[in-house]
């Protein structure tokens, strides 16, 4: 008998919105890029260390790979979709994400964003691990700091609040948008 | 200049509250395992692979590394305190943690907890990867099973609502009961 797989029980998983970012020095004048990212967590209290999965085809992954490091910034509730969509919905290769966004360079040379945002954590990759369509890299947080007080973004209230969609390089991709 | 690492800029990131659990077969007689979890994610879509992450000295570390296997149970928001301290605060080498919770073995013979679970799912471990004090476990999911409908319990539920605190041994221990 096969197993079942209800993509139902995925849903019931609890994450937050953030955006991950890299420096991409060469590859657009503000000399950064990156991505809408829900699967973040801390791991471990000492050293911290936070985990973030991004897909093999994104290029914030090509970003985290050539500088070694990334940074992720705490989404608020009431960030608007445009916000999201410039960083969750368009590709790095065709545009600098960064031109309308206020950000700043953090201790790692990571973009730290400030738009939208409750917190910024920034880390160095201790380790990187390949699984199947992603990578998940594991790093060692040298700087985080809380911008401001406020609810953040979860992921359920995405979906449901706000009707947004992932898109196909998602973790959480053939759970979400099937049916 | 030392980097600011603040500590609130860790509370902003979201989680959900599981109980993650694995075969214990020799140990107790229910042949059971399980401890709460907040370090728990989809990482992958295909195939549907999953990560949690368990500080090396929890039982149900050794018993996810010896099996190979673990489950997770995704709690809902009305679970109560006593529920949680059954599988957060308590040992399962000196007490039987499954002897008063509903359950059945599952596909892999994981045990899948029924009490104030909305889902269950579980997994074949096919990665594991030393992070410091913990391990993360990355597991195949080879079932997942939607039990009922409701509102999962948050990690920011937990500690401002229900006044919950994290053992030493978790992920963001370092951060949530250091000031």
């Amino acid at each position: 008998m096969e197993n079942r797989l209800d993509p139902k029980a995925l849903f019931s998983l609890s994450y937050g919105v953030y955006v991950v970012s890299a420096p991409y020095e060469k590859g657009c004048p503000s000399g950064c890029n990156g991505q809408i990212a829900n699967a973040v967590m801390q791991v471990t209290g000492e050293p911290p260390c936070l985990a973030v999965c991004l897909h093999k085809e994104n290029l914030t992954t090509a970003c985290v790979e050539e500088s070694g490091v990334f940074s992720v910034a705490v989404l608020e509730e009431a960030v608007p979709m445009t916000f999201i969509g410039n960083f969750g919905f368009k590709c790095g290769r065709n545009l600098d994400k960064f031109e309308k966004v206020s950000f700043r360079k953090g201790a790692t040379g990571a973009p730290l964003v400030l738009d939208w945002t409750l917190s910024v954590i920034e880390a160095e990759v201790v380790r990187s691990v390949d699984v199947f369509t992603h990578i998940l890299f594991i790093g060692k947080i040298v700087a985080a700091e809380a911008l401001k007080e406020g609810i953040p973004l979860t992921y359920a209230n995405y979906h449901l609040i706000k009707k947004g969609k992932s898109p196909k390089t998602a973790p959480t991709f053939i759970f979400n948008e099937v049916k």
